[in-house]
């Protein structure tokens, strides 16, 4: 195959594919970064890879010559993103990428595809799962990973079990568990930077993919779909496995019923009073849920919230923490269970969907 | 009147009230910064100061008790912010000032209405204008103000003229000029900061003013309308109007009427390939403008829209000043003015409306 490229393509799907590959990859290597342009037969392959994750998307096209070129991936996205004409034609015109509409043309400096190395082989097929229960699962479960500590907790642990595919996060605080229907051909058991997993995942919403293969080996784990694919690397870290499973055996010692919404309004309104660490109070009886925020400087805050309790507790948390669990369940009811000290609570729907969520949240030591 | 007040008040207008008074003032002076509360009658009225501006607002309220009290703008806006109920009763409860809805309570810390200083006096009326034109002017001619250059042009000069409101600003590099109808009783001579102008003249679309009354003194611009009004101090610098006039007086080499929105889209394609400084060059001539980026390292692209041309020239430009001036006209035709040399490129709408709106960019010098 020779640098030589000629094809006619719809500029949505292109501009979408340029636009996956130019976000998923880091952006500290994206000025140098290429993507390659692969055309034969019927059909335009955009593919990428850096040292954290590979992506490719596929697009039909009209392809006039065959071959494989090189150009910049944020300056192709960059060029697709803001046309307004349906359809473009590509070709190379001397050390240019040119792409063309009814009055404009486009030239991209083009770079040497053997200068991007192989693109990677990607891992097997491990299993499939519904994409949205997917995307909705690390949606939820990805928040809960840290942002800026270890690098073990900024992970979502993703492994198969026999009919569930099982993610989890956390950042010591908070722990997010969500379980997604998974048909299994071989293990997954892989720890995915929680940043680049969210990217990935958000890739499966537009347009709607009904369901995704999963590939895994031991050191990646691959999504792909009718329109593409993404491989991210494993963090090589062991993770907590067991003390994550102890804390999942909830004890309560009051269990609630409550709006999702409503109590997450309540815990908005009583943030501005919870002082400077934002510390929220949850005190449950009797079939209501006072929402309270209490800090010398600022003032009080006291509010009702209807809920179904058994039992009664009290219990104070960092309100950040309350707000983005309880976000995660939208206007769902959910289930909170309340155990004793300083063990987390824990959030589950009160009817579960496809995507099996729980939130664990770790309160307040009590002051004395 | 002593720190007591008991009243009911919707809470839309209130919030909107508070989420004024905290927005005006500078930020680094908010968690200290406090509101004051004063109802007599029927009403509520809100007002706050700082040393650059000062604001007010009236709602219409049911009291049981009249007083003036205080507490944090910032804890106020926050509180009301968030609030879903329709009305809330407010009333003083020891040293706080409690908010109540059906099921919550809101206690904010009461300050003393005396150290916030006495609420300055409005400077007189000056003349009148039209809400809408106002808002679009100083939306307008704002953004051609300096953001981190000197205090100078930082500033929107304000001026009245016969029958006109005349606003102007500039960075050295463009120039916004734009004038609205005027109903003059004294004159206006005022240089505001732009970035509070904004702000004040943001108020005037929520709920929409017809029309706004212009305060005004030596050193104080104000705005007044039904609900409220805003004084901000003049910055005590001498405008080079001068200049100003000069640069306004143009001797187009060629003229060209285009879709303002069809012109800056294109502008925007060649930003990718508008190399470091992002230069876009214009070409006019024969019924079209030629738009060009080009860079060595990122290509380079073409793209012509058309126009209706007298005369023909070729012009350089930074692309992001092209890009705010034509933003200014919507989806207006525009006409363009180019002169010989550096001399500015004025951009008018081809049909004037009741702001009149004149633009000019300076373009860079051309390369030997």
């Amino acid at each position: 195959m020779e640098s030589t490229v000629e094809f006619t393509v719809a500029t949505a799907p292109f501009a979408r594919a340029a636009a996956r590959a130019d976000r998923l990859l880091p952006p500290r290597a994206a000025r140098a970064g290429g993507v390659r342009l692969a055309v034969a037969g019927r059909q335009l392959r955009l593919s990428a890879s850096g040292e954290e994750a590979a992506v490719w998307g596929d697009v039909p096209a009209t392809v006039n010559t065959d071959g494989v070129v090189a150009v910049g991936r944020r300056a192709l996205a960059a060029t697709l993103a803001s046309l307004d004409a349906s359809e473009v034609r590509v070709r190379v015109e001397g050390s240019r990428l040119a792409i063309r509409t009814g009055s404009a043309r486009f030239a991209l400096p083009l770079l040497d595809p053997a200068a991007l190395g192989p693109a990677p082989e990607p891992p097997p097929v491990a299993g499939r799962t519904p994409a949205g229960a997917f995307t909705a699962a690390v949606a939820a479960v990805a928040g809960a990973a840290s942002r800026d500590g270890l690098p073990l907790f900024s992970g979502v642990r993703v492994r198969s079990d026999a009919d569930r595919l099982r993610l989890a996060a956390t950042d010591r605080f908070r722990l997010a568990v969500a379980s997604v229907p998974w048909s299994g051909e071989g293990p997954v058991d892989v720890l995915i930077p929680a940043g680049i997993l969210a990217e990935a995942a958000r890739m499966l919403a537009k347009p709607e993919t009904a369901e995704v293969t999963v590939l895994a080996d031991a050191d990646r784990l691959g999504l792909s779909w009718a329109e593409g694919g993404v491989v991210v690397s494993s963090l090589a870290l062991p993770y907590p496995d067991a003390q994550l499973e102890r804390m999942l055996g909830v004890r309560p010692e009051c269990v609630m019923d409550v709006d999702a919404d409503l109590l997450r309004a309540a815990v908005e309104r009583a943030m501005p009073f919870a002082g400077p660490i934002g510390t929220v109070t949850l005190e449950a009886a009797d079939g209501v849920v006072v929402v309270r925020g209490s800090d010398d400087g600022a003032g009080d805050s006291r509010e009702e919230v209807k809920a179904q309790t058994t039992g009664s507790t009290t219990a104070s948390y960092q309100g950040r923490y309350l707000l983005d669990s309880l976000r995660a369940f939208g206007d769902d009811r959910v289930v909170l269970r309340f155990q004793t000290g300083i063990q987390p609570t824990s959030i589950t729907a009160a009817d579960t969907d496809r995507t099996e969520l729980r939130y664990l949240v770790v309160p307040l030591r009590k002051s004395p």
